[in-house]
């Protein structure tokens, strides 16, 4: 039996959809993220050109708009074990280039900058008093690395109640291999996959007052 | 390029390692996780199996232990998302067959078993409460899906900084394809691969003094 | 200068009112907390009266409803620092009287009841899940002791972005000292206080098709 | 019956004191907050000089040493009900000189630096994962205001089962009857009270080595 059989057999995967106001997690799409010399590589590049778009729309219906840094103390006075697992990642700091969102999605003001240590856009951040504050009940994820911070951040989505969409052309990572094995566990368990295009008339067709102007 | 020849050049999968005090964590070991009719199959039986050797060594050594329930109220009054992507979750109640801790698992009075609703041990639980109490630094991980519950609680343990160990034959899952991404995805980014054999090693050699009953 | 002064000058004590969906949330109505034998006393049997009706309110008009009560396990395996404090607190378990929600406020099915074991309904919890699958913006809190556990969960509720009120004459303590001065706190940083008949007289103004039967 | 009375009739106020390793906080300790114009007043200048002679000590035995300050996007995209409670904390930005630490205690290299923007430092940051990585048992609080930060992150502090210090001519407030009021709710329930004198005494005893330069 395939994967996919047994997971359907158990009753997995069904939909959970999208569900009153929306808000935009963007993930640690930084330049050290799309520079295969340091974190990046297979398909993110591709992810970060197709976010784009869909941002672009975000921004024009007015819909909340997070991003995600990782940032060290340069002290290293907050270094963890995520830096004994991965020794490089302490040099993402507060000004080093590696940490800077890439400049196709460079944030405007009254967009939210996540600063994280962890994998997860929530732990140990502003995050979720952010969402509630917006009153946000759907969270569509973009960004990378799918394996990484990108699942962690959708399994803590759906742990809070949000109704959670990753993306799956925004989503990118360094290896094919784990971006595919992540997409299928988060589509069985954790959220509803949908490509950029459908995304974008999905929130079309929440917010159509915006779009005609009448706001 | 593999996918792990990937990795190691960007610096992934170094050692966080055994430090100070451990405690053993069994993730969801319940009836309905080794029953193929509900959540269980592929190779979860044989992880309760070597997960009884290394429960019972953990006892001897007096190594603070806690097990997980997915426990929901039978009302359906804390029913969330999860429960939409798969909806026969509720049936795991206080009282329900399928949420009690398997026959070879039974906890001893002094085991924490901490009743969850979200994937992760730690989301909405008292477990790291418990575990700062006994002056943790490293916690080993047991139990089942090593692509569901035991990946999340292993991402937020680290997260809190604690040296995570995943017992390669103690955790299990319903279908092998997404057991073996998670291990690769674990060791490369958040936990130490061990087999049980080594974990028993490692913890025999931190507590001497319990063993030789001088305690 | 007076107290209230010193705040009103350096720009305290402002309104975040109410806003969107409210719920309804009962701190620790238990048995052990209105006997003065146990942790009760003052004004506690008081603000259970005047909870009863605000409670029917909420019950006619649909509001979600969540009732917490302090339990540790029986067997002492998830005792912590508070237990040290307050030795007595242990005693709270599953099925002791003194942990039973008192007859007035007995919970009816889909209410939820939060079990917890620090001072913060949220600590610990699935509380904030529940809020954010019923996409509520405004969090109305009743209970004891004020100085206490209605303190600690007034803070995160606002930490969590919730407006928050305080209902007056539906929480209470043991003493009066540390009742006023914890209404004072929470006003000028953290809530807004309301008595019972004006948080009554809001919530039929925010769910008027309830009341008239349209829903 | 005075309040004392009534909680110790109900075992309120045991202590929990000093276990294992020790570390500092120092709450919110910033420019904005010693200065009656913004958020300052009442004991809190006397405190900061109380600190410092403890800092120094902590310096010199190696105890970790944090710090929090109160940082909001200088865009605002990070406000929340706090700042419609006290609407100019907003102000409190990376640069603002309001939310600088104070001269007598500005921060050494290695030393963590909580940027925080709710009452309790834990909230949203990373400092429960830096006490875990760091293996405290003990945390020891200083800062202002009594009746604000330092109670949120008291509470805290004792929920995740830290044994929690307040310093008491350490931790100053800009009204001494919310600061009286605080302590006495602090001390019956959350943590226990010393002095400075006190905790230098004791961080002394259980950092022998440290001193006598044989560490």
């Amino acid at each position: 039996m395939s994967n996919l059989n047994i997971y359907k057999r158990q009753g997995f995967g069904e939909k959970s959809g999208f569900k009153g106001k929306s808000a935009l997690l963007m993930v640690d799409f930084v330049n050290g993220f799309c520079d295969p010399e340091y974190y990046g590589g297979g398909n993110i590049i591709d992810a970060i050109k197709r976010t784009r778009i869909l941002l672009q729309t975000a921004r024009e219906l007015k819909i909340p708009i997070a991003h995600t840094r990782v940032v060290y103390e340069s002290d290293g006075s907050n270094k963890g074990i995520f830096c004994e697992k991965v020794p490089g990642l302490e040099r993402l700091t507060e000004n080093a280039y590696i940490s800077q969102i890439v400049d196709d999605l460079t944030p405007e003001p009254n967009e939210y900058v996540v600063r994280k240590t962890q994998a997860s856009a929530f732990f140990g951040t502003g995050l979720v008093s952010w969402l509630i504050a917006r009153n946000i009940e759907t969270l569509v994820i973009t960004g990378c690395t799918t394996s990484g911070c990108v699942r962690a951040s959708v399994v803590d989505s759906m742990s809070y109640n949000y109704r959670t969409i990753v993306v799956t052309d925004c989503v990118g990572d360094r290896a094919i291999g784990p971006h595919e094995a992540n997409l299928f566990d988060m589509q069985q368990k954790y959220a509803d996959l949908y490509s950029a295009d459908e995304v974008i008339s999905k929130l079309k067709e929440q917010n159509p007052k915006v779009l005609s102007g009448k706001q």
